[in-house]
């Protein structure tokens, strides 16, 4: 029997769109051949052409490669009010809309498919979705954004924020306005989204903390490597005693940590589960190509009538004082002085060392320790205390640092 | 509406039928919510109890979890002719019957799911049936036998084979018959199963070649360390101009390889397609609780009625000669006039050079090779003239290197 067609209603031909069009034309015949389905683009929507209603009609799938919030968000409910699948790229109004859109989709019996929305091709939303379905996932570690991992990287290599941000723009890596990736926003987007797969909770932009790599400075990251540890912005989502937490912000990583090693425009998830112990995916963030590729493979999903879709079964708080180990740097002019005071001050508020080591010399030295877990709030606030010392100079900074330690 | 019975018949009681009975009774309320049904077991078959007719009669999915070919294969096929569906852990069945399973899954209308056959529970069966369905992967290198990757870990530290396997099999990460993993065998299956997958070809055990960790030196660790390189036991599924190799050996990996970072009991997995670049996914080879998650899974996939099944759409022949760089290692007595004598006898044969050290003096010097690719029959041969040349101690030894290359 020879494969039936299958429609495709293309919305949106930037970048990914036109590399998802062309992908479905190389593989259409294999897929066809698979499923008994050939998929094939029936109507595409630009800016400046096609007609959504149009392409509503013929479409047995609606692929919305548009991004942003709106139209892309009432397009994707039209499509599935009117019986048809949708499969999206868009972390944007996955996590600001992901309640309303899966509603929809239960509730008109078509499938919602959205893994190229976090980590390019790797395929951790399926792999949440479906191979982790019954188990219960206690944490999540990602690097995400592959801009600021590609940024980070050359910082690594002794480059300043300010070059290395010129280069990922120079290589198209980063856009010209960086701020969603540079500022976490990006990362934390996707980060809400793999948080309400794992914990079957609601989780918007707005649950997540998220702190940036712009404040970074050159001589954190060459301390880093002379530690042996790797500074990452890492996204994380956990469960915790009190509810669970989901935030992104700078890490150092111990060397043995799986996402330690991951450098340049990669993306990588850690999941941790007590039965499972640990499953890490890595592969390209980002690409039209990539992406594409993810949203093909949802595309095979919908025409096998692969069903797997999110359901909230639980509300669960958010808890926003972390418990971590922190990295310090402080600016000294005195250090025998400074030490005893710090320590002091530390082991007051109950703040315990794990390490210390010193930099340089006279006016310009510098003291840098790793204390054992201490919650953020105790540790904010010893912070400012330690900054008001005399002989400490410009304003001491704090990173957290992860520790290998799995469930 | 509350959540209806799915009952699962499962055979074999060891330890990843015993764990997985724990672990359903864990999770099958949380499943339940999920799913609609509610999974728990209505019979075990162990070697001394219960009838798989019974079983079979109240089943609607059936665990195969004994392992071996026979009875394994015909209460599979059994179980599927009933119209019961199946998951299974068993890759020897998986790579000598696949073709005849994966029919009377096809001819009968239920699923047949095997996850956790292959690496543990790293979601490679998963991602390469549903997320790359539509693409089409060129090669998959992958690290799937725990054990030899802890004894090659060991070895790298200092430990001797022997003391590196007492060692494994001290902590039960061997078996008291260690043969099946450390001659490739155990690798050689699971690689059959994925290049099966990928593919689209029926390949079995006898197609693929495998060399096994027993015959490998200390010292060709510590040079392996020296030149940053790390020694894995690699299974390699790829397309070639020809057709397709599917092959098992040790082989050096450049340290920027997804695969050189692999350390202890674990299993790990790189996909690589035009499209997508590469995937790597990592995590835990083996244990009964985690290949009992993996067994979960499919279960969880099975109920929501997902349907993912390996169709064979071509038949492709097997390469057998394939090229790659090569280490070399001899033991030589007069160190200059050896070199002069290999180094014309590998130009004459049109093999290529890439580096030269040596390590020792005199009597005992050794001397180390890196050759450009090259084809294993015409490097064997040259090996075999080398063996015979005055001045080269015991047997000369090779082992492939794999460059960093991706698509």
């Amino acid at each position: 029997m020879s494969p039936s067609p299958f429609s495709v209603g293309l919305l949106g031909h930037g970048t990914v769109g036109a590399a998802f069009a062309k992908l479905l034309q190389e593989r259409s015949e294999a897929v066809g051949a698979l499923t008994g389905r050939t998929p094939a683009v029936c109507g595409v929507l630009t800016t400046s052409s096609g007609s959504f209603d149009e392409i509503l009609q013929s479409a047995d799938l609606v692929v919305e490669l548009i991004g942003g919030i709106e139209p892309a968000r009432q397009y994707a409910l039209d499509a599935m009010r009117a019986g048809k699948h949708v499969v999206t790229a868009n972390k944007q109004l996955l996590c600001e809309h992901g309640e309303e859109l899966f509603a929809a989709a239960a509730d008109n019996g078509v499938q919602l498919r959205f893994e190229a929305a976090v980590a390019g091709v790797v395929p951790v939303v399926r792999v949440l979705l479906e191979s982790l379905a019954g188990a219960h996932v206690e944490r999540i570690h990602g690097i995400v954004n592959g801009t600021t991992n590609f940024i980070l990287s050359e910082m690594e290599g002794g480059a300043s924020y300010a070059d290395a941000l010129a280069e990922a723009q120079r290589q198209g890596i980063a856009e010209a306005d960086p701020s969603a990736d540079v500022t976490g926003r990006d990362a934390a987007a996707k980060m809400a989204i793999l948080a309400r797969l794992a914990f079957g909770t609601p989780v918007v932009l707005s649950d997540v903390h998220y702190e940036g790599i712009e404040h970074l400075q050159p001589d954190d990251l060459q301390y880093a490597r002379e530690l042996g540890l790797g500074l990452k912005l890492v996204g994380t989502a956990e469960r915790l005693a009190g509810g669970i937490s989901v935030r992104v912000h700078p890490a150092f990583l111990y060397g043995g940590h799986p996402l330690a090693a991951v450098s340049g425009p990669f993306n990588a998830v850690t999941l941790e589960a007590e039965a499972i112990t640990e499953i890490t995916m890595s592969g390209p963030g980002a690409g039209g190509r990539q992406t594409a590729s993810a949203v093909l493979g949802d595309l095979v999903s919908v025409i096998r009538g692969d069903s797997a879709q999110p359901q909230p079964t639980q509300s669960l708080p958010f808890v926003s004082d972390i418990s971590s180990p922190f990295y310090l740097h402080m600016e000294v002019a005195d250090r025998p002085r400074v030490l005893a005071a710090v320590t002091g001050l530390l082991g007051e508020r109950g703040i315990s060392i794990k390490s210390v080591s010193q930099r340089g010399l006279g006016e310009n030295a510098r003291l840098l320790m790793v204390t054992h877990p201490v919650s953020e709030s105790r540790l904010r606030e010893a912070m400012k205390l330690i900054g008001e010392l005399e002989f400490v100079g410009s304003e001491p900074r704090a990173i957290r640092v992860i520790e290998e330690e799995f469930l």
